[in-house]
């Protein structure tokens, strides 16, 4: 039996928490509820590249976590007539593409399941200590900060951490924080809350959690933080909604599709 | 005769345009506004290091572009014995400091004088074609982005940038944001309104401006992005800063207080 597009939200949305969320990001930004699937691609962002590899996957149904023109809420801030906004409109209509936003949803889970992605792509299932309702601390074999960056730029298959603190530090409690909850609202109380060593998180602002971790090893009180960036602290949950997915729909190829690093140092 | 604490204040605030700011972040965080001040520690951000290296100096009146706990509203996301608050705390009443945040007042300058900082430190006075509330836009040389990136490295003293786009991309129009103008809302409109080749800005949202500049620069549209980071950025405007006040207050010492990069690379 065909699988439409609109068989494959109802399947996202049903995993949402009871709660309506009339703001929320989630949802149908183009293309046909009723047409047919012919292959789904999961993403964290559908770039102009990701959506290309879609259509050459032979997907119709691109999910993408974060949203098609850099806009939390899907505002422009130009007219569609922009020549880059043009072309990603193009490419969408051109290449017949449905765009599902899914965002909210996947972070309401039980268990937030990109953070249960971040988890799994980490290999820490065995040392997850409790899951907040935006975080999560994991109590690891202790290990200096060195040795747990290599570790996660091994794990997630990236070329550099940003870091603050000193790399011989011991560490062995540590808060993970997926995609922008590396604000110091939420990153700075959980140190204390949960007598953390460091901070792993996705992004946030420079001078708020990165100078509090500063002034924290000039106070002699060892603490740490990595920065993951926001697309490599995401994109690991998404692959693992691919597989999710894929089990649910098995008439239909999923595929996952990483953007690369959007960064280069120069 | 001796100048005072609130004799300073005043200078600062009589730079700032007419309309009144009742949320406006700019206020003497701690310490006595009668009190004489010893000399003036000027900085991006008052880190405890900077603190500390302001005693040193002979300052008694730290004045601080970024607040002091983490937080633009001077919130506090936890109590104030947690032990980094309660060092920081301890070090401003101890070494007798007081603090001034100064913010608002200076990007609300004629010329936004933290913009006008950069454009000096980075040598472009003679390459500006307009100043925007927001942002500045420099006509120069045509030069490649690489050449772009090494000038601003060695002008900024900072041995690395994170760029997306072609570095052999040839540019010429650049706009600049400083600090938490690196949004979407704001740089994008700016490369069409301007018809910019790159945008340099401090800091900003990953997947919003980046991930433009990405898409552009795969349609074709070559586009490119230096971030210098937030304390990078605005740096340069509280040296120029310090040197005003130098003038202004011959009497007083005045020292610049620079802080590192907050992120090394592991």
């Amino acid at each position: 039996m065909a699988v439409r597009v609109q068989d494959v939200v109802d399947a996202l949305e049903e995993r949402r928490a009871d709660e309506a969320s009339p703001n929320g990001a989630d949802r149908l930004l183009f293309g046909d509820a009723s047409a047919e699937v012919t292959g789904i691609a999961v993403t964290f962002m559908a770039t102009l590249e990701v959506l290309e590899q879609a259509h050459a996957f032979g997907a119709n149904l691109v999910i993408s976590h974060e949203g098609v023109f850099y806009s939390h809420h899907h505002v422009l801030p130009v007219q569609e007539e922009e020549p880059v906004y043009h072309a990603k409109l193009e490419a969408i209509t051109s290449l017949g593409l449905a765009v599902y936003r899914y965002h909210d949803g996947v972070h309401r889970q039980g268990i937030d399941g990109i953070m249960e992605g971040l988890v799994q792509a980490l290999g820490w299932e065995g040392f997850v200590e409790s899951h907040e309702p935006a975080a999560a601390v994991v109590s690891l074999p202790p290990c200096t900060v060195g040795e747990l960056a290599e570790h996660v730029k091994r794990r997630l298959g990236l070329g550099m951490l940003r870091a603050v603190g000193n790399p011989a530090m011991t560490c062995s409690r540590v808060g993970l924080l997926v995609g922008y909850r590396g604000g110091g609202g939420l990153a700075i109380p959980l140190f204390e809350r949960h007598r953390l060593d460091a901070v792993i998180y996705g992004e946030g602002p420079e001078w708020e959690t990165p100078e509090y971790v500063r002034d924290a090893a000039h106070a002699g009180q060892a603490k740490a933080l990595l920065v993951l960036g926001h697309a490599e602290s995401e994109q690991p949950g998404m692959r693992l909604l691919a597989d999710r997915l894929a089990d649910r729909f098995p008439s239909v190829p999923v595929h996952f599709v990483p953007v690369a690093p959007v960064f280069t140092l120069l």
